[in-house]
């Protein structure tokens, strides 16, 4: 997984276990891409707090996915919601019909809810 | 949600994040059916501590879902992979149709990651 979309995809997954503080710097240095010393300033903490912040973040949400492996499983089902969508719309039967796009459909909003 | 199976999804979602002794406790109890007062002799603890102990991994996984809803998610994506494989069922095409096959193969795979 790229970096980034695995942060996101952690996030995204395990966030709420983090405390507000924690959530907040995570979110601005990973996500909102505001430099460290920006973030330190804001904070009122040093830049190296910050640094540690961040890099113990990914840490608690890593530990929670190696145990759980809740966006795995996600990602599993995303997968094979998006070759729903693909077969059903290859299907020799016409996409009017209201069965094939309500399949799409569903299978669309799986795919989205990771 | 009925208790047995809600207690089966929580866990199932998060059962990693209760100690081994927890764990060990806990399925004992809620899932293989054993009786507190056999528990406790065979975890040299007392009758109220096993009680104690269930009590307390039925509020630590609930409030895991509190702050995550992924069983919630989850079950969402589980009813729509139902509706799927009903709707890729009543197609007015062959179910030996190979794409029509492989969409309920692929619903049904959804359904049962839950």
């Amino acid at each position: 997984m790229e970096r980034i979309f695995e942060r996101t995809m952690l996030y995204d997954f395990y966030g709420e276990l983090l405390t507000p503080h924690q959530k907040e710097v995570y979110e601005s240095a990973v996500f909102e891409d505001m430099s460290y010393t920006e973030i330190a300033r804001d904070e009122g903490v040093s830049r190296q707090g910050v640094f540690d912040l961040v890099k113990r973040c990914d840490r608690i949400l890593e530990e929670y996915e190696e145990k759980l492996h809740l966006v795995e499983r996600f990602l599993r089902t995303k997968n094979k919601a998006v070759e729903i969508r693909r077969l059903a719309g290859e299907l020799d039967i016409s996409e009017e019909d209201s069965k094939v796009r309500r399949i799409i459909a569903l299978a669309e909003d799986i795919a989205a809810e990771v």
